[in-house]
């Protein structure tokens, strides 16, 4: 399969290839920069919150630093980066980094860190701002073909690629790290067990899993609790690769991969877990969700939604939402709810793990930069800086808490067959 | 302090003085119901869900049943009953209880119960329907005023009557389970220390308490774990008593017990407490308390809101809302968020504690009981109804889910001073 890679990759129109890393300022032929740039790139700055920077131009200038002792730093290449930033900065930094026009100083992740920490929250701007904001960076929509082609953009780019930097069970989401100095693989089991036990999975229950990425999930549920699991997604290739899984381990009649949208599951279950998939419903169709899981759940049955949230409900960031997610959105808990609030679901327990994907994509980014020179010669230098951005601009906006981590439990309101306290979650040897 | 005991004793305008418990059927001068009465109360009854019971009339015969073995019953004994009944069902049942115009067969729990079963959902019943139930229904407002006056109602009516039947540090809220068999007094300490160990309390630290009852979280935060407490009330009584028992402990430089409203809370403080008092603040003013909490909490604070809610917005019972808790309503956990989503506060953890407040609620009644007598001496048998009802109510609401308990736990969405994991608040002998 040749990956598709159009859109991460894709550089703005107009620009020059990808430049090295350390460019030689003098070569520009770009003329000083006016007084009507620089005023227009100190007011951009002042707008996102005055982060604590400098700005070094195509001359090799600093042009102004906005506090004496800035961290960090930004570099722009040329004139026209400038002015591509200038006109659309949440989409085009992205892009203007990724085809090497932009460079950072001090660091990425530090670098977003501090533009994250300045940024005034929502609640500090303006109505009219946030209305806008929420126009310009309005999530492609998630219709059943719509999702599909969302979806495939960004899962189906090759598992091969993915084999290189997450854990050995491609694991694409928040593990679970009780003990932070663990390593990246143990802390995937621990976060798989952590959602088996608070669903209080036993042997011989039916399970339904939305969205299942390359099946590690469904998997460790059928090998180590015994139960039965019908596990969705519409990502082919991860279908494919589940599949052959599920074959090798013999456990083709307890786990069953099938390629289909969450709203055509049907049957009746003990329990419904999504792990990562939320991020992809879109906010219009969290009713449909909540109608699939009342059409299936059992009386006594227990559900898990875990996904990425945010504490206001902001756009996602424009770039990431255009290029590296396409129709994505981390609801804020509020908006999780209303998956669940139309059929009188019961919220049993809600955990944060922000902290926890903070480190687990800090995981990830040191794994892809150990092999950064095999995934460039896989696709190119643009894609690397794509994914360097993505996953720094994923461990900031963790640390920083512009994004949440959520796990929700839930189960119907008159079910009475519930645990006294948490406790069992943390006792030892309990599986 | 004479109580003031006017209305959850008030009977119904022209009603009969309150019965024996064993009604003397033949002496009713009531003639036999006609079949427009019969029609407008079978009914009544499809209404409500067609829960499985019989009704039984003044002249001591059965008119009908809707369950072949029904194991519970309503016994109406009059017709002037009956009609107040028919025109105003929620708020009149309770009434007519309470004056002895209404009995129950087979226990009032499972009486009601059987009713909370049988309820439509939200979800299922009509818009309109349910628009015009919300407006028949609507709490008293909580203005500053207001609110005094709704408090006083309820908590102002005798501390000598609470002592009876809450623990012995009147703790008037949901206590903590953690071993179903425990006492109530083990289980109340156990909630406040469960409180204490989420919210992370540290020696010298600054706390304050919205809404502190008789002033056992604070004086036990003070007591064990070295903080210092504001504790704000408006009940006046509460707040003299709780003056008096940090005097006798020598706590009054810890504590300080503050008759005044939460919204008029200044200072800056470690740690946020809020435990029964949501319920009575009014989804109106949730942003009033939440600009509260942004004003006062430092920057690596944290908070938690302990309050009863519910699956759907449904308005609360409305006898309860009237003659028990006036301006009371128990909001959803979307609701609940409403107080902190504007302030981009990160919800850390939620735990449900339904079952908790069923088996708090029985320790109340069974307890009760074992004082009625008692209680009949100190106000009359009406108030023993009303209470015996009130509390019977709290227990099947919570057994069948109707109502929920809800303890939020949260921080500054960019507080990065956070417990790996939970396993600390199951930790053997920690405080």
């Amino acid at each position: 399969m040749k990956p598709d890679t159009s859109n991460p990759l894709k550089p703005p129109a107009g620009s020059r290839s990808v430049g090295t890393s350390s460019h030689s300022f003098g070569e520009r032929r770009d003329t000083p920069i006016s007084s009507l740039e620089k005023w227009l790139l100190r007011n951009l700055i002042k707008t996102i919150g005055d982060p604590p920077l400098r700005v070094v131009l195509w001359d090799g200038k600093e042009i102004f630093r906005t506090d004496p002792e800035p961290n960090t730093g930004m570099i722009i290449h040329s004139r026209a980066a400038l002015w591509r930033l200038l006109s659309n900065p949440g989409l085009q930094f992205g892009d203007e980094y990724c085809a090497g026009h932009i460079d950072v100083e001090g660091g990425l992740v530090n670098f977003v860190e501090t533009l994250h920490r300045a940024r005034p929250l929502l609640s500090d701007t303006s109505h009219l701002k946030r209305l806008v904001m929420a126009l310009l960076n309005r999530p492609r929509r998630n219709t059943l073909l719509g999702s599909r082609e969302n979806i495939q953009h960004h899962y189906d780019i090759g598992n091969d690629f993915y084999r290189l930097w997450l854990d050995q069970e491609l694991q694409y989401t928040c593990a679970y790290f009780p003990d932070p100095g663990m390593s990246l693989e143990a802390a995937q089991v621990a976060k798989v067990d952590h959602v088996c036990r608070k669903l209080q999975l036993k042997p011989g229950e039916q399970v339904v899993e939305a969205g299942c990425g390359w099946g590690a999930t469904a998997l460790h549920m059928a090998r180590h609790y015994g139960v039965s699991v019908k596990a969705f997604n519409i990502s082919h290739e991860q279908i494919v690769a589940a599949r052959q899984l599920a074959k090798a381990e013999g456990l083709q009649s307890q786990v069953e991969f099938i390629e289909d949208d969450y709203r055509n599951i049907t049957g009746r279950f003990d329990a419904f877990v999504s792990i990562g998939m939320l991020e992809h419903v879109g906010v219009e169709h969290y009713r449909d969700l909540g109608e699939v899981i009342n059409r299936t759940l059992s009386p006594s049955g227990r559900g898990l939604i875990h996904s990425i949230g945010q504490t206001q409900p902001e756009a996602f960031n424009a770039w990431v939402e255009k290029r590296i997610f396409p129709g994505a959105y981390p609801p804020t808990l509020q908006q999780m709810l209303s998956v669940l609030e139309p059929w009188a679901f019961s919220v049993l327990d809600v955990e944060n793990l922000r902290l926890h994907y903070a480190k687990t994509t800090a995981h990830w980014l040191t794994r892809f930069e150990q092999h950064a020179d095999e995934i460039e010669t896989m696709f190119d230098e643009a894609f690397v800086r794509a994914w360097r951005l993505y996953l720094s601009l994923s461990i900031a906006s963790f640390n920083t808490g512009a994004l949440q981590l959520f796990q929700v439990l839930f189960t119907r309101r008159g079910n009475n067959d519930l645990p006294w306290s948490r406790a069992y979650l943390y006792a030892p040897n309990n599986k």
